[in-house]
């Protein structure tokens, strides 16, 4: 164990390196009185980590994306609700901590799967026990976390090197927003396969979209593979249908805040702008998909809420100026009205395969089911399904 | 005639307005010592004029985008090949301004299609007519651009009735980039259809996309379309998709900068993207084309160079301050690398239709060369062209 150069110490070893340290994104603190998070607001351009001290503080980060990734909300809102029954552990603050957790972000799945789980670990124990053993459920979320990734990484390597294979060069992969370790726990979703092939000699390249508004791609992505060393290009987000057009893109891997049943696909807005070229193009369109962040109450994507932002985060933006002060710029006339769709929905017939812990899926009802049969519904009764069986 | 708020005389009324002030985007100083502009790259928040008293300061002003738009480059091009002759009327500097101007942006059709126009009209003249003959040339090039806007945005207003006919409501409208006033001596190309409807009562509200990296969405259209009074809000470019597929956009118009005659189409990148999310959405696609913008020689968009602009377009971004002070900020961490392709070229296959000044194409050969015969080249004499005769 060494000491980090913020002062923390390191929680566990990982996969993916911070200035040549493995960390993760959420640790509990020694003294078990609190969470500490990177507070992802500073990245790029500071790396501060922040203390979770309550249900309040877990909601906060939440909601001001100090923490964001589905998985990394699912975590973190765990530990709020543990923080919440250390301080009182009676039904009423069980259920209040509960509601104010899951208003934070209405689009990402993980978040009430979670705060679920950890609610159905604790309602039935005794007033007594249940801070502790709320804790100890979030960090088993946060553990299966990385292990989920990890077993994800794998089967997603698999179709790397397979497509690498065919291509006979360095790969080239484009991503959009961040599915990184910074979503997650540790070693992400999307990017999980893409650190493995780094970390065992695969030549990789990664496209990296800015992700407008909130510039993910810029800021997090672009960030957390040059801190492991992973070479890459910042692209606009209107660039990767050129690249697609001209051959210089392989394979698209995303991350995903909520799957339907059927495979559809809810993500950062402009997934589904990719998806579209990746299919006009004949690249191979993967989704990096952890088992919670399926809605299985969802037979398809038309019934997935999105998250309607502040129109600040198009008419503003934060980066730093000449003498590396933050500022905060206005890009619009002052009386531009903008709006601003968090997520859209990739339509299940534009993805190629959806990668998941248990391996990889076609992007059907039948497909995801096969990997999850307790968890899928029973399938209809209607004679005639759209679907052949697999 | 009335003075404007920065000290310059109105040049000319026209149809698009400046705080309630008809405007051209470039006009012959009185003394015809030098052409004034407005200087673009200082909207949304300054509206500041700039005076080109050289071919130097044209190239300039056309390389550092103070002026861009296809057919304003044209015209900028068409002054400053004058303004050379002016100071030396040799073959010698008509030549060396001829290549200056040329070499200031590679995609742009009108730029060579302008600089030729002025070349052979003063080729064979003598030495002491050109520098007149060259100005009054440049001034006919800028006039008849919004003569052509004129008559192409009437077309782009039919069609924009019919949609609106069908869908019962106020019709809406997604654009890319600017294709507005501002890309053009006036009235605009993709916008000319928009602000004839909103001036005639036809009601409109248009979807802006920022247009990343270099906001011309955000900087140019919200600010122009504003001035106008035409409804409007602005989106990050990664939003129209989504728009698209919740049914909230009716036709999608852009420019072009460069057209090839089988109708593939160059424009700012990330064009298609909206074009291919419009056809998977079954929302008409139009590209507004004035006839100086196809390029006969090509016979697709295969051949089309693409610009490859600086990569400090991605990592800085240029606003205001909260104290309104003009400063550039870092997005991305100082370490990341990024790549710029300025354009893209978008198939002829996703475009429902060409809006041109001289009537609405479908976009291919056959539709193209029926509205110029007499530029179009001759049919190949394959006998089965897999392109039916209309």
């Amino acid at each position: 164990m060494r000491d980090l150069a913020v002062g923390r110490r390191l929680p566990m070893l990982g996969p993916v390196n911070v200035a040549g340290i493995p960390y993760r994104t959420i640790w509990p603190e020694p003294d078990g009185s609190a969470v500490g998070i990177i507070d992802q607001t500073r990245l790029p351009h500071r790396f501060a980590t922040a203390r979770l001290a309550s249900a309040t503080d877990a909601a906060h980060a939440i909601r001001d994306m100090l923490v964001r990734g589905a998985p990394l909300i699912g975590a973190t809102a765990a530990y709020g609700l543990a923080l919440a029954l250390r301080r009182d552990s009676s039904d009423a603050s069980l259920l209040a901590a509960h509601a104010s957790l899951l208003a934070t972000r209405p689009t990402a799945v993980n978040l009430r799967w979670a705060l679920d789980r950890v609610h159905a670990t604790v309602a039935r124990l005794p007033i007594n026990q249940r801070a502790a053993a709320a804790w100890t459920e979030a960090a088993r979320i946060a553990d299966e976390d990385v292990a989920r990734n990890r077993a994800l990484g794998e089967h997603g390597l698999a179709r790397l090197e397979a497509v690498a294979h065919a291509c006979h060069r360095r790969l080239e992969i484009l991503t959009h927003c961040n599915a990184g370790w910074l979503a997650t726990v540790d070693l992400g979703t999307a990017l999980a396969p893409i650190y493995l092939a780094h970390n065992r000699g695969l030549p990789v390249h990664v496209w990296v979209d800015e992700t407008r508004p909130r510039n993910q791609g810029a800021s997090l992505t672009a960030w957390e593979l040059g801190q492991h060393g992973v070479p890459h290009t910042l692209i606009a987000d209107n660039a990767g249908g050129h690249l697609m057009q001209r051959g210089q893109v392989d394979l698209v891997i995303v991350g995903a805040d909520r799957v339907a049943a059927n495979g559809d696909v809810a993500n950062k807005i402009g997934t589904y702008l990719k998806a579209l070229a990746a299919h006009d193009c004949n690249v191979p369109f993967l989704v990096a998909v952890p088992g919670p962040t399926i809605d299985w109450t969802l037979t398809d994507g038309a019934g997935i809420a999105v998250e309607e932002r502040s129109a600040r985060e198009i008419t503003h933006i934060h980066g730093l100026d000449a003498h590396d002060r933050p500022v905060e710029v206005r890009l619009a006339p002052t009386t531009t009205a903008a709006a601003n769709p968090a997520f859209d929905i990739t339509p299940a017939r534009l993805i190629t395969a959806l990668v998941t812990e248990r391996g990889i899926a076609p992007a059907t009802t039948n497909g995801l089911r096969a990997l999850y049969p307790e968890l899928a519904p029973l399938p209809p009764l209607t004679p005639n399904t759209p679907e052949s069986s697999p």
